[in-house]
Order: structure tokens, then sequence, then C-alpha cells
């Protein structure tokens, strides 16, 4: 097999670490798997040299930024090779130049275009291990880029892709993608596989465990990915396309909650159009991301608009809608952050009815208000009051009898 | 004025350090001079790297090694350019790959063959502060290489002989190089000048203010080179060519001294051709040098040897000359570590008879018994007990009036 591993902060966050993924790697190359490791910096590294380049710049130049954060990954890539030739497995390190991961220009959140994977196929069939570093690239002028937060997966996958591998795995600190928290729920069962589509929307409602591009990027070259721990053995979670998991498909695959978002309502406001833009294009102006939108219309001839931020854009897109609730001649407007929001996720409920209703029923049966729903085609989300969070995920989990394996 | 300026690690230490050197450059620059500036690794950054080296690999790999160190150098580049920036000073950093320093293959003390200044050129005429990560280049197959310890010296004068530079300035942690050490020498005094010649003697003989292969290669392009005090200002000392310094050639330089030299001889070799081959051939093998080489012949017709190792290479060296001793049928050997060497050193003692006999008595007079002598075209060396070191050095100072600018 052609793997493509690749291993975060904390995983390569100390010389012990470091000597304990050479031996993790050296082991599946001594099965006579070819091996391509791609490597964050380490813990904290990568802060410690912002924290400097702030000292010195009120706003740091991105593409001195690149030139700086860089270095971190160049560090661990070679400290790994060392580790992993003293255990007499060849190994050889890469910058994201020297195997030209060639992105567009935009420093510190470029894109990949292209990667030359000629002298690593050259490294891989001499049974050489290839240690590219994570999270950055050069653009066609030579200049050092990075990927932004995360960017390593998004490397691994990426090369994942040009080499055709047969796996790309993510290490991480977990060791799998759970149906639901497990600190939430105690008997959250790890899933051994979950769809693109599915990952993707665990991972935008707070089910952290990829980062969001990377898994996009899996899905458009269809790179089976794989989540596992780096610190213990397991199988982790195998992401694939919706139709390798066709005769496994269970309808729910996950339960995704945040507390991280505020509800806010313009109340009253007059049914007329142009009203939804007048309310959205002062706060999408401030850089305010909005997640869920309902709208009702009231008994009155007004309709109360209603939304979701994150919490800590709260207090800004209140200032702003408050102006807005004047010039347009509402009644006035309501602020709740005590709220949180919990989706069902599956790519089975698209062929399957009333997995809403089953929801909405559990929750009712727990004397559970509903505050806003929406939904998409693998996903119901509900707006609930916080309290009662714990609650919501627990009784869903039971309803939907996500502890058991799918048939 | 077109000037390269090369900054050392405790020069870039800390951010305030660092800061103040963007101060300096940024002067330059308002001046009207154009300036490329040449950077070190932070002060013990490339110690703490080395050491997690060998902690994972008993012999670290040279090319991990360059792969490791070369990022120090890339570290300070970017944030000495976002301090420079921050004082609205426009700045642009470029690792060794990036401006093209081409070296051989050979990693970890690989050597300069040639760079390609047009982008530096480029940045220059548009008013830019170019900053390059000293002591890394690339190879042909973009392969990093570093130059071995004191390489960003080397990188600067070669990046003032490729841009034909008005002068390339060394910044260290003293003012400049002065006639002898002024611990020993109170009114030890500042050279304004001294010609690359001398430098080298210098330099080799223990007064270490920069790199050999830096002052060979200056020399060699004809690049003025200034060492001089990043944290002090004044003029420091320029090292020109010998015809430069012509009409203001002094005697004698300087004196550079060492104790870090230990005595050696075979006694008693047989006076027949081809024994210092046997004594100097194993000793070399040994990959041990060796400095002062004296042989004299005895009255019964045989042979004395005497020559000088390091310190630390004594007691290896006295290993192998025990057995070449026995092999050969000597007396015996001798070996001795409490000596020193004490060197006058000037341009000028080429055409002046006598430096020498001025020496001798001088040390004579001060009832110092030598040892051993040698002497080069610029060059008079003693070899005398250590512990009138300090004594022959002040003595020496005085006879030559070193302590007065030449006339």
């Amino acid at each position: 097999m052609l793997i493509v591993q690749k291993y975060g902060g904390t995983s390569v966050g100390s010389i012990e670490r470091i000597k304990a993924v050479a031996e993790k790697v050296a082991a599946f190359r001594s099965r006579g798997d070819q091996v391509v490791v791609v490597l964050s910096a380490m813990s904290g590294v990568t802060n410690n040299l912002t924290a400097m380049a702030y000292e010195l710049q009120k706003q740091p130049s991105p593409r001195e930024m690149d030139m700086l954060l860089s270095t971190g990954e160049q560090t661990t890539i070679a400290l790994l090779s060392m580790a992993l030739q003293e255990m007499a497995c060849p190994a050889r390190s890469y910058t994201g130049a020297q195997v030209r991961i060639l992105t567009d220009n935009t420093h510190m959140k470029a894109r990949i275009k292209e990667i030359d994977s000629e002298k690593i196929r050259h490294d891989l069939d001499q049974g050489t291990v290839v240690v590219v570093a994570g999270f950055q690239g050069v653009d066609e002028n030579g200049e050092i880029t990075t990927l932004g937060r995360g960017g390593s997966d998004t490397t691994a996958v990426a090369l994942a892709a040009a080499l055709k591998a047969d796996e790309c795995q993510i290490y991480t600190d977990v060791d799998g993608v759970y149906t639901t928290d497990p600190r939430v729920v105690e008997n959250a069962r790890r899933l051994d596989k979950i769809t693109f589509e599915e990952m993707l929307e665990m991972a935008s409602l707070g089910a952290k465990v990829l980062q969001i591009r990377s898994v996009e990027f899996a899905g458009k070259y269809n790179v089976p990915l794989r989540v596992l721990s780096s610190f213990e053995d397991g199988p982790g979670t195998l992401i694939v396309s919706e139709e390798e998991l066709m005769m496994e498909m269970p309808l729910i695959s996950g339960i995704a909650f945040t507390r991280d978002e505020a509800k806010l309502s313009v109340i009253g406001v007059p049914d007329v159009p142009g009203m939804a833009f007048k309310v959205f294009g002062p706060i999408s102006d401030a850089n305010i991301e909005v997640d869920v939108i309902v709208q009702n219309i009231g008994a009155d001839q007004t309709n109360d608009i209603t939304f979701t931020v994150q919490k800590k854009d709260a207090e800004a897109a209140a200032k702003i809608l408050e102006k807005t609730a004047n010039d347009m001649g509402a009644k006035g407007i309501r602020v709740d952050d005590k709220v949180a929001k919990v989706s069902l996720v599956g790519v089975g409920m698209r062929s399957h009815a009333g997995i809403a209703s089953r929801m909405f029923e559990t929750l009712s049966k727990e004397a559970i208000n509903i505050q806003l729903i929406t939904t998409s085609e693998i996903k119901v989300s509900v707006v609930i009051e916080e309290k009662f969070l714990e609650l919501a995920v627990r009784a869903l989990h039971v309803a939907f009898e996500l502890e058991k394996p799918p048939a």
C-alpha cells in the first residue's frame, strides 16, 4: 500500500513523541508499505513565532509571516528523518518548496494548485520514507506560502491525491469520529466509516477533528481518509465517498452540537420586499458570519426575522441590528445567547422520511422547546435553550440507537 | 554606497536586539545607502537545534542537519524584515535558496560556487532593504546546504563580491581588530586598517573576530571588509589589500597569541631519509593538525623533531608518537602542554630586517626562554613557557610601540 500519514503538532511535540512517531512509521515500512509522512510544527512553536512577530510589527507582513512560520515544519521533518534513520529506516525530508507544492500567492491562506510528485515517487521506489513539511508551499516566483491553520491536513490529502495513495491517514489526539461527543454521551460509538458529506457537516457543526478544506479536497479527489490516534493503536474512522458506503449506509451517523451561537431576532418587520437584504447587508459588511436564518410571517402581517451568529459576534451584531430595526420601522430586536444547536447528520436520511419528525417527537417527550429548525439534505438542526443541550443529545442518541453498530 | 552588513547571533539574540539592528539598518538607508543585510540565527538557537538532533541520532545525517539548522537564519530574516517594515523601511527577506546562493553538495561545510544577484539588485533599485539568511545555500539539486560555523561571514563577503558592494561590514561584539588582546595589554590599540594577509595570520593565531574563509574570500575578490560593533558606534577596522595600505604600512600590526597548543618531541631520531614522513604520516592519518614544526640536528648525528598540536589532540598524538618512536629506534618522546605561542604579525616586516632579532632581544631582556621559532613572510612566532605569556605580549607591545598610531 502507498500511505500518506499526517501527524499533528502534539504528536511531534517533544523528542520522545517524535521517536514514537518514527516507530509507528518504521513499522508500516517494515510491513512493506510505501510511506509519505506529512508533519506539523511542534505544538507551541507556531504560537511562539507568531507572538514574536507581533512584538515587532503591529500587522505582520503576510509574506514575512510565511517565511517565519514555515520554519516550524522544516524543523520537525529534519528531526523525524533523523529518528527514522537511527532505526535503520531510510528517510528523507523535503520542504514544501522542494517537492514543489505549488500554490497561488495568497500568503497565509494559499491554495494548492499542483504538486510535482516525481521526486517523492523516486524516493518511495527506493524504499525511502519521504517526510514532507505540511502547511507550506511555494508560489510561481519561488515565494514561500502557507495554507493557514490546519493546512497540514490539506497538504496530506493533496499529496495523497497527487500520488494516488491507497489511504491518507490523519493522526490526531482522538481515536476516530464518534456518533457524538463521548464527554456528553457515555456510550457514544466510534464510527468505522462516515461519508465526506457527513464529515463536513460534523466538522462545521463543531466536531472539529479535521480541517474542513482537507475533507472537501479528499471528497473531490476521492482520497480515502482515515482519522486515527497517534497515541493508541486502533482502526480509527475511515471517511469515504457515499458510493463506497452504499450497502451499509446508516440512517443517522452522528449528532453534532454547538454552544457557540447566539440568537438574534428583529420583531415586526414590515412585510414588503427587500427587508431581508436590509437586515443582512450590514451584518455581512461587518464580516459577521450568519448561520441559521428563519423568517416567519406573524398574524399582523409583519415578519419576525431570526438568525444565529457566533457568540463572540453577538454584541456587534446586536448593535448593527438595533440601527437597522430603527431605520426600517420594525418593532424591536431580541438577543438570546443562552441557546445551543443540535444537529442530526446522516446521508441515510435522504432516502428516509420521518427523521425530522422522530427528532421532534423525542425532544417533545423530554419537554424541550424547539426555537428554530433548519434542514439540509443530510442534516436536521434545531436551536434550543442551552441548558437542555446534554439532555437533548442523550435522548436523541438513544432514540436513533446510535450506540449500536449498523447491521 | 552599496553596503552589505552582517549581524551575528548575539546582535539578533532577542526581540530588543533585532529592533536595535533594524534602527541601524534603517539609518543607513535614510542616508541614501543601498543595504543588503545578512543574518545569523539568534544566539543559542543553532546549539539547541543541534542538541535535539543528537538526542535523535548518534551521528546526525549532514543533509538533515542542514535542513534543521537552516531554519535558524530563516527565522531571524523574517523577524528583522518585520521590524524594518514597522519603521516604514521597505524590506524583504530571502533564504539562501531563494537568492540562489549556489554551493557544492558538501552538507555542513558547503562552498559557495556562484550567486544570482538579479533579484537582490531589483529590490535594491526599488529602495528595498534586502535581508538574506546567512550560512546557507542550495546545491544544484535544490538541496539545502550550510557553510559550517561562521558561514554567515562568508555569505556576506560572497554577496558583497557578487554585488560589487562598496563595503562589507561585519558587526560583532567587539569594536574592531586590536594590536593585541586588550584583556592582556591595557593600552592595546584598535587598528584603523589591516591587510587581508595580516588578518588571516591574526585570526589563525587565535584572534578570532572573523571566519578565516571569509577573509580569504574578501582578499581574493578584493572586497573591503570592515569589522565593527553592533552595540556601539565607531569606525571599526577596515581590512583592505596591501596596495591600498601601501603608504601607511606599519612594521607590525599586532601581536597574536594562543595557549591552545601542546609541544611534542621525538628525541634521537636516526639521521636517515624518510624519518619526518614516518613521524607525521600517522599523526595526519589520525586527523590531527600540526602547527609549528622544527627539526634540529644534535651533536650525536641524531635529530630531535619537535612540533605543536592543539591541546585537545595532545594525548592522542603522544600515543601515536610513542609507537612511532619505538618503531624507528628513536630514544623517546617528550610532551609539554604548558606552552604558549606568541606571534608578531605585519606586512611591513617583509621589507624590514631586524624584526625577529628585536623580538628575541625583548624576550631575552625579560629572561623568557624561547623554545621554538618559526617565521613566515609576515609573521614571527615563538613558543615559550605558558606562564610567561602575558609578560611576553606586554613587553613586545611596548618594544614595537604598538600603542601609538602609525605616523
